[in-house]
């Protein structure tokens, strides 16, 4: 996009490629997110709040999780988006990708709260660490192939590379992990406060705040 | 981040951080809105307008009441954010408890219009209370911890905490209560006059516009 | 709002008040005209093409009256804000009415697909015109209480209260008249033409432009 | 629109009229492909995650492809818009007759996943391929008719009708098709190569990249 266009587009008329593919993405995450919720009713007979929530304990639980799945999803869309100083048909085609999945999610919630335990969490965990390993897919093609990015050291963006491909799958599993043994939330924790430690160590002042 | 790059965030490519999370809060916000009417069919057998009305009255108040819970908690988002300078990790995480709470007031108001009086009003006017005091974390963090706002006097940042953690719960009992007791209208209305009064008196001339 | 935080919000950071009540206008108004579909499935059994059609045309077009209204109850909306020079409270609280009307739309098209004819229908128009004067509400209040418009002069500001106050219901009645009486459809286009002609007169050409 | 008001519009206040066409078209695109999945659930009963992808195949796939079609027509639309100098009225209706087939799609979709083969894939490549008509009839109006989009030659402006006129159909019946036949995915490659080598001798390298 020649600079006079590009100015043109941001302000006054169509937003950009860069912009309208953000928005797109941020709309398609706020509707799956608020849609979590959607298929939740509350129960026919219910005696008191102890009994309600023991009733929709589940699924309480459930739209909690996934609720927070999005979010850290949300958040590593928007820490690759910042760094992007353009995008190009194929960023399109990956992101779409990430935005067919994230679209998915209600339904393995919905799977999650129908059988607790077994092979629906290990479905569901294997949904989010997909969504995770296409979002690695969407930076390691921006990054690394399209040229998409403004420019910065390997080392950083191998780095973002693996904080953005496996932290979903690494979060949700140990989030669930911990509704079972308390101190997954420990392993956490720690997982958490690492990376950033190491993402401190790897990023520069400047280009850290942009894409805080 | 810095100002080139924040000029160039916000203009011609990705938007920044802040400006992105009050994207994604309002699209999160007029979604929940919207669907608050998703489950509300029309009756199957029905003669005349009357006859509709009273059979659907019960369901046409709890939406007009959660509606006017959704407008009160974006009112208030909206305030607490026109106050902000710039957005970090920490805000994220609070700004999303709001945004879960809020995505959770579909099913509240079904619980509402399905049991009417007892406890499934306290339970929905205790949801709306917490969506405040959700609203109030986030502007704590954001004035107090973070320090992501404009400079103000700390009466201030101290009363707009109070009338954001405080005002949709009472808002919405006062409203519930005006239902059944019609001089609880008088009462609500002094609460907002009150406030703006004391809101006046303590903010500076321009800020008040900046956040109305 | 002061000019330098005006400029600040707008671009870098928060968007302003006006802005996010377009936005969030918007996204409402986009979700509502999307759920109009939501309620519509595919009959259990249909042999050919045909049939298909015969079984679910009463679904299929009052989904295409009610898109037409929803598109131009937004066109209004936009002619209103193209106007404005910044929003206040009580713009917030009047806007809201006009979308909380709009997101009962998909439940009055269920109405209207589940009886056809009679008084389902006059229910249906009268929800529509009353998103009209609605819409009139906002206008007459930020143009004539609130003072939120452009200069203007009063013949052009009546003008435009009236198109938008009575547009919606005359259009949707006219419509729905002309699935049965085929002559309607001539009355609509010369309720139409008649409009934009006075509406030329009346405005200058530059503001015409700016509000198109 | 005055250069000094379209600078107001776009930056400070309201947005410009093309501006807020295309977010509210935006908004309508992530509604209707977050919701394509809103109809699927998983099944009552199933062993073991083979079972329940051999249960839940048609639909994941109905699903896939159907993401797959909202995105192309995303793309399109896109493509079409970044042209675009200003809106009318004109392109607001016949946008407005593409957003309402987009939002019928969800429908056709579970229309396809009901009964597999047959007229039901028909309706529903029909059904695409009318969508990418109405995209075309935007463009036609836009470039032909209003004079909306940024000079270019006639060459240029037929090759865009033409791409965005037949490509959704194309591109969703090959698909398909090469589910069936795998061959197809030859031609369906052979068709979006051609089409961009064609696309780059006809159009100049700046406006490529705006259009991008």
């Amino acid at each position: 996009m020649s600079d006079g266009v590009l100015s043109k587009d941001g302000h006054d008329s169509t937003p950009g490629h860069l912009h309208r593919l953000v928005l797109f993405s941020d709309a398609v995450f706020a509707i799956a997110i608020t849609l979590l919720a959607i298929e939740i009713h509350p129960p026919h007979h219910w005696h008191g709040v102890a009994d309600l929530f023991a009733q929709m304990g589940a699924k309480l639980t459930a739209y909690a999780v996934s609720f927070a799945v999005v979010g850290v999803c949300w958040f590593s869309h928007r820490r690759v988006f910042a760094r992007l100083e353009r995008a190009d048909g194929g960023l399109d085609v990956f992101n779409l990708v990430v935005l067919g999945l994230i679209a998915l999610l209600p339904l393995a919630t919905e799977l999650l709260w129908e059988q607790r335990g077994g092979e629906a969490v290990l479905i569901y965990i294997g949904h989010v660490a997909l969504i995770g390993l296409a979002m690695g897919l969407v930076w390691a093609y921006a990054a690394f192939v399209g040229k998409l990015t403004q420019p910065m050291p390997v080392g950083e963006a191998v780095f973002v590379l693996l904080r953005v491909a496996l932290l979903p799958g690494l979060m949700c599993g140990l989030t669930i992990f911990s509704l079972v043994k308390p101190w997954g939330w420990a392993l956490l924790a720690a997982l958490v406060i690492g990376l950033n430690l190491i993402g401190r160590r790897l990023t520069p002042k400047s280009t850290q705040e942009a894409a805080a």
